[in-house]
């Protein structure tokens, strides 16, 4: 703990020519400016960092509200350990592949363990990390959302690191990599992506449509008879709960990804948070005209997409594009939703069409709409940026996870997938003391079916654990 | 994504001496001093609508925690729509009539779509439209409270609109309208309201009066024999939660308005946290005498009459009058719950007495506890604005609700209310794997009484739809 | 509300030259840009409050979460309370025993009331007051989740009273009195606790300790045979959700206490993310050796218990320091938890391994892992540290704890305790739309059994109030 005191800064850091021999070496007044509003970038790039982290809560809520009581403690498990992991895992690979010195612009290969850190002088690339950990981290999330309730725990812990420490940073450093010290090759193209609709989100939606279709649809989501069965979420205030946190924590993704305290940071505050809300008024009145009713969840998928929409554009778009772009991704991601659904990918949250469909859309829309005017070179490199994405994250995720499968085994078993992932993984009930209803729990503590209850020597030492 | 180079700062801001041609016009010291201290502005501002903006997730949690399952997923539909929608009409026509060229004092006339917004330069305009969007939003989402569980959706939508494009800002544009280039009557009179008692808080509450009485109470809540039966939440820790949600984000509310990173939001963080403190604390004591028990509901709602309270004085009062205006709010909290309740005006979460109640309090407060001194005249001008606001509001959402349900329907059908919002007016159900107790939910997934389940052709593809 | 003029600041703050004589007195660019960096502290100090404000929310759902149904309320209502009558009571004395003038460094004897407070240029005394309130407010927090599901109300509030006003400032103003016009004799020393793994945490760990032995387990948890049983939390995705939330706002509790906007907080954070990254996988890694699954409360708390150990040595330790000792946190936290279960002291959410023993650990590892190398007499005096808190706040908290118990009462009735103290003490129902399951609900709103619904005089009108 520290108490500040201004009479020493004043000594220290404005007025040179009064310190004594003990202060640091003398600045001028030019440096000390430059040296204050170094502190503000500081603050509004570590404060983002902050927003962003807590996205992850908000990917939680949404994911565990969107799916069934039985699996929520998986829920809760997956996404709190692809982000911890997946911190341990960018410390120690991601971010050295993603900003470290470039090989031909297409992978870096220096940084590692935070290596470049060498203390005093070097605070910037802690700060810069930390900003850059939270956003990785989300690619990683989005994926879990579309391969909820029949991952294998193990299995997911694999991909997981996989999608963190490589397979992300290397799509990173095409785009961004020049940031640290790096000269990605897209980048270099004059691709526009401010904050990542493809670098993070179609990321995370072409891996999230690479895993549901290795994994194969839920049991019981399609019928015997080819039918489409839904499948309810168990808490909507809970999803609910998190769209509200994933909208606050983007104006700390797109706003903090100017990484500077300066005035442009004001049109992508306003240009988010008009976008977010055309996607959900445009959500909800496709989903009304299509199933005559304002139906929830579409409603919250749309600002979700609007969010995704304008997440490239948006230091380069005007109000009233961001108007658009989010009111088009708020009419894309129902009809999508539907679109997957039908041809059987199982996605349960939607994720694939909210980050993968609306993450393209928005990268070409930065195009179509930039306020330094548009041309078709621009589109080009565009429509460039989002196909290398798909080429490299869609095949290569497809491996991994056929990987994952062969050796680790990437699906439960259809009995614990039946019993629910929190009984069968984790050996818990996300929620004991609540009497269930039809098959969306995995058993109930006060019912006559004793048979469900966790009976075994191991899951009673894990029952017994709960206390902690 | 960007990556913040010190040096160039140093040569771009403040020592111009040194910029090449290619930089922008050299700048003095002096004006690098005051570009910096902008810049902590914009961020202040910007972080302070973040926490703001959070409070919609605070209130939503609030009102469905407070009311029963069976509309839990209208609650969260409302409130996301109030922002969704609130934010394109503030953006359409309610910042220009607040905020534009006044008419007299009355009205504003300019700065529609954000027109006056014109690119390099006007960036305050963006970051200024950010934070007064989520104030208009707020006022918009106190009279959802009060309308709970009873209001069509349809009609619901367009008070909304209504609120935020016309009768919010209209008063807000006596009060703050000079702020941009407006001249408000009531601030040429000297009157006090830092950040919104009246001008947000008020308003909602005396629009929220309007709607409960347009309204009538809910069914069930007035036995035939004139008994008041009570109705329970459904959820407490969630409207807990919501509490805290919204104590944290009235940081931003009140310290925000200052719209600068100065020291003076030092005194406004006190003096909120002391008023909400004092609130809970003599709320929770009024409801201890009254009823026996230290009362949940009371004791939360005396949190917020807190910092209704404090919300316009929080600048100018001082930390020991902070604690007496938040308990005296806390006490007016429970005596107002109860009368409004004994006058059969239904307010299912409170949100007349808290915000219009208190709000009127504490605009009076901000006069008797001016550390600038006191008078007569400056009590009557408060006296004056508390009444400009009620016989402003009251009479036009009066009007406005009397005309939504002529041409629209205000309210649901008895059986509709019976059944539930959630399943009448969203085809959902916000807690499809739990089993019900008695009459709080609409329907249960895993009862026998399978005609309350969506069965119908369009709830079906509702249902379905809920994967999205 | 205020609109903030850039040409205004430039003339009033950075080019005094030009200032009008109704403006305040010039000052030189060198006070200017002091001044500035001053105001980028208080933007810091005060955004990190909130954050670590909303700790309380995140407490708040652990413990509920952890813990059975029909105590939901009671958890909220001491969470709400301690933060609100410990606000009260931090500003009466606990503000002042901690950093007023110290008498020989064991206690602060002034500003009590914030009578240090006086206006103009002490506003920095608030800022720091309301950022250590927060702080005071997390120690008396911790000990309501080892003393959960038993505890009378009446008593806790006493005990939070003493903790906020007395044990907690007591022992502070010996580690950090001297920030602002105290000297303590522990700091004299050289002890390192940075943010607080001692002076918060442990303190509230043991406070937790001597409140546990005092009470006695739950019934229940030990059957008459001596085996253990488990109590099952509620709520699962609400606990996730506060942890998530507790690691959001450890960014502030630690960065936070630097009380500077300078480059230093970005090592502060990324070593508090690691660590919280590293105990939540080495704890989910120790349960799962130890159960055979990887366990949800145990990885929560793994997170947790990283957070704890990084306290001390955020601002002092290198990042993989700050992963090595996350992770020995994570193994300590889930073998102190089974240890305490095992000697019969009864801690429903794990606090005093949590906060009390990873505390300890944390703050000898701040000596071990110091940058700026070891000694032994740097352990030495970490040693002295660790000792002195748990020899000033164990035998305090036991006697103040034997006090409460027998002037007021520590544990309510068997019967209360049975019904739960949601209905006993508080006359509500956390839940009452859903049916409950086994004994973790006090009462079912629907079931057949009508004698437990609230149906005597007193909680018929305490149901009634629940509409507020």
């Amino acid at each position: 703990m520290r108490w500040f005191i201004p009479t020493s800064l004043i000594l220290a850091l404005a007025a040179p020519a009064l310190a004594g021999d003990a202060a640091p070496d003398p600045i001028t007044n030019a440096e000390a400016i430059a040296l204050v509003q170094e502190h503000a970038n500081f603050l509004w790039t570590l404060i983002a960092a902050c927003l962003v982290f807590f996205m992850q809560a908000g990917f939680s809520l949404v994911e565990a509200g969107f799916t069934r009581a039985k699996n929520a403690i998986n829920i809760i498990m997956k996404n709190l350990m692809d982000f911890s992991i997946g911190s341990l895992a960018f410390w120690a690979i991601g971010f050295g592949l993603m900003f470290g010195h470039s090989l031909g612009g297409f992978v870096g290969t220096s940084g590692f363990f935070l290596s470049d850190f060498t203390g005093e002088g070097e605070e910037w690339t802690l700060a810069f990390w930390m900003f850059q950990v939270v956003f990785a981290a989300t690619a990683a999330t989005i994926v879990s959302g579309a391969m909820a309730e029949r991952t294998k725990f193990t299995g997911y812990i694999c991909y997981s690191i996989a999608l963190t420490a490589f397979i992300y940073p290397v799509f990173g450093s095409w785009a961004w990599g020049s940031l640290h010290n790096g000269d990605g090759w897209l980048e270099n193209l004059g691709f526009i992506d401010f904050a990542g609709s493809t670098v993070v989100h179609s990321v995370g939606g072409w891996a999230a449509l690479a895993g549901a279709i290795v994994l194969g649809p839920r049991l019981g989501k399609y019928a015997a008879n080819g039918s489409i069965r839904p499948i309810l979420g168990h808490n909507i205030p809970l999803a609910g709960l998190g769209v509200f946190i994933l909208w606050l924590g983007w104006f700390g993704f797109n706003a903090g990804s100017t990484t500077t305290a300066d005035k442009s940071i004001a049109l992508i505050f306003v240009n988010t948070n008009l976008a977010a809300a055309a996607g959900a008024v445009s959500a909800m009145i496709a989903a009304w005209i299509r199933f005559g009713k304002p139906e929830v969840s579409m409603s919250l998928n749309g600002v979700l997409a609007g969010l995704v929409g304008i997440t490239a554009g948006c230091a380069n778009v005007g109000p009233a594009a961001a108007i658009i772009i989010g009111a088009v991704s708020g009419g894309i991601v129902v009809s999508s939703v539907l679109f997957f659904e039908k041809i059987r990918i199982d996605d349960p949250v939607g994720a694939i069409s909210v980050h993968g469909v609306c993450g393209a859309w928005g990268t070409l829309a930065a195009g179509l709409f930039n306020t330094g005017g548009t041309s078709l070179a621009i589109i080009g490199v565009q429509l460039l940026g989002i196909l290398a994405c798909f080429l490299w994250v869609f095949p290569t995720a497809w491996l991994m996870f056929k990987l994952v499968n062969h050796f680790i085994g990437l699906r439960v078993s259809a009995e614990e997938e039946m019993e629910g992932l929190d009984f069968s993984e984790h050996g818990g009930n996300a929620y004991p003391d609540f009497r269930a209803s039809g098959a969306g729990m995995s058993f109930d503590g006060g019912s006559s079916s004793g048979e469900k209850k966790p009976a075994t020597a191991s899951t009673a030492a894990l029952a017994h654990s709960r206390m902690g």
